[in-house]
């Protein structure tokens, strides 16, 4: 089946569809028994992103389970510092942790010399499930959006305020702006190569861009963005692209006007009838149940969802989750949910 | 000067004033060194918060040094708790740890019996500052909103992703509104007493309402509110109340429209013309300069001071930050910016 004819690029390139499409954030994950026993055979999180044969595996098992009609690839947001020579490591329990950058001096340390060479692996996983997917289903391709992998770059690990990288962002723009431009070429080659290798579609994640203000979303979320989908399209015309600038609240409006992309994926705060007048008429919409109702579970999941479908099913729409499902979500409880969008 | 004449009550009651009023979130704290010596001469965090004498003198400390035109009172949202019989500790750099409630038969530990007893030196403390600020100051009261109060009740600390609590929510709403049905009571008896020890604004704090999706924010947070708003209202007509709905994006307007406020505090990631043309025709709005701004200082904070009121002040506005001060806020910073808010 040609690209353009599956329902996720339908849905991206405009059309209502009577059955929207699905899938769900995280959909590959601790959750499913069958993800804990590979990640165990594969050793560390990133060995697991780095071999094409479980990462394979791990992307087709909630397809092969629920039958979503999108299989997001396997990797981390973190492959590009990772691809770049920042120093990487997942510890149990504590999440990344990345020797910070924190000024332009910081930056010599990083190039993109090594990039591809690194994260061929990926491209590799990619090509894989190009192959190996069923027909109907699209095969998306992502990265991290320049800022939210900038968090992780200067803070080195997680962080609650963003403090250090905020200081720096706002302090010292146009050092900071070196960064930012630095991850937008990496991240246009990565996607250009995912793209390349069999990816149908792909989407930015940007978790972080709810602690800018108003003008540093600009700056920092939205321009990047559009940088990034421009040049894609440059070299993959019609390329339908996703953004996800979580927890922007009313700056949702503007990213959907300014950002460049197809589609925008919503937090589970953005009000649904809020959407529908505001964003669906610039772009296809995607979202936005709260992975919380997924682990409850019942009638109040089951609701939830319909309200969802009925609000925004009126447009160019694809279900999805408003943020990753988290692991202490029982899979008969997707698997039910599955059974609803499938109608 | 009566409260009416006060600038703060003023811009709650519609007025476009042409020097809209300042205060900034958490002003008494940890920033200036004069807080400092008082906490240590103090005790525990609690200590402070139950001592008139010095709980006062800490709420006045900021007004002596920068000249804002309200004081909020220097306590703390986890108050109601504590004098409902829940234990409650503060451990330094850990931040509040309570024995969690965790279901209706927990809530029967609860009791409003002792409120009044426990919180008394609070409203003492309201009452030293009505006699002891300069007349043109507003004396503002605070509680925290029921959902976010209850966040820390039933979590039994800080959470990021706040899984026990939307648990009990989403799964067990009927139960789950017990306490919310409590904290309601309490909320009211607790802001009523401050009005009537010389508060003349409450706000509710709602940290957490972003926590929510809308029908759930719906629910546990805009009818709380509201009903909090209606019964103050009765025993006080004319009470100007301000709403904090924090991370709720889009969702303010939903605020605005129905929780019966006069004012609605924004965070930093409200757009200010969203907020110009959304908001402000339904309700006084207050902010929103990102606090990490004021940490930062320099040309970035007075652009984005100035950009912030111009675009509101065209209207009923109060100049507040778009969350707490932290404590890494060089003072001088706070001077400056204080300094251009008096024109």
């Amino acid at each position: 089946m040609r690209s353009e004819e599956k329902l996720l690029v339908r849905a991206l390139n405009g059309e209502t569809l009577s059955r929207p499409p699905f899938w769900m954030m995280r959909q590959a994950g601790r959750y499913l028994p069958e993800y804990r026993a590979t990640r165990q055979d594969a050793g560390s999180f990133l060995d697991l992103c780095y071999n094409p044969e479980l990462a394979t595996k791990v992307t087709l098992q909630p397809i092969e389970r629920f039958g979503m009609d999108a299989a997001i690839l396997f990797a981390d947001i973190l492959l590009i510092p990772d691809g770049m020579g920042q120093t990487l490591d997942y510890r149990e329990g504590e999440g990344p942790i990345l020797e910070p950058v924190r000024s332009v001096a910081d930056l010599s340390a990083l190039s993109l010399d090594g990039l591809h060479t690194r994260v061929a692996p990926v491209y590799e996983t990619v090509a894989r499930l190009a192959a190996e997917l069923p027909k109907e289903v699209t095969l998306i391709g992502f990265a991290g959006a320049p800022w939210t992998v900038a968090t992780y770059m200067v803070e080195g690990r997680g962080s609650r305020d963003h403090a250090i990288v905020k200081q720096w962002a706002y302090g010292d723009p146009d050092g900071f702006g070196q960064l930012i431009d630095l991850l937008v070429t990496a991240t246009v080659e990565y996607l250009d190569k995912q793209v390349e290798a069999g990816a149908e579609v792909v989407q930015l994640f940007d978790t972080w861009a709810g602690a800018l203000s108003e003008t540093a979303f600009q700056r920092w979320c939205i321009d990047p963005v559009r940088r990034i989908a421009g040049a894609l399209r440059q070299k993959h015309p019609g390329l339908p692209i996703i953004g996800f600038p979580r927890g922007v609240g009313a700056g949702y409006r503007t990213f959907a006007r300014q950002a460049g992309v197809n589609g925008v994926s919503l937090d589970w705060t953005v009000p649904l009838d809020w959407a529908r007048d505001e964003l669906q008429g610039e772009v296809t919409v995607q979202g936005n149940l709260d992975p919380r109702l997924l682990v409850v579970g019942g009638p109040a999941m089951e609701s939830e969802a319909r309200r969802i479908l009925e609000t925004l099913g009126q447009g160019p729409f694809i279900f999805n989750l408003g943020h990753g499902i988290v692991p202490e979500t029982p899979p008969e409880n997707v698997g039910r949910l599955a059974e609803i969008l499938r109608g």
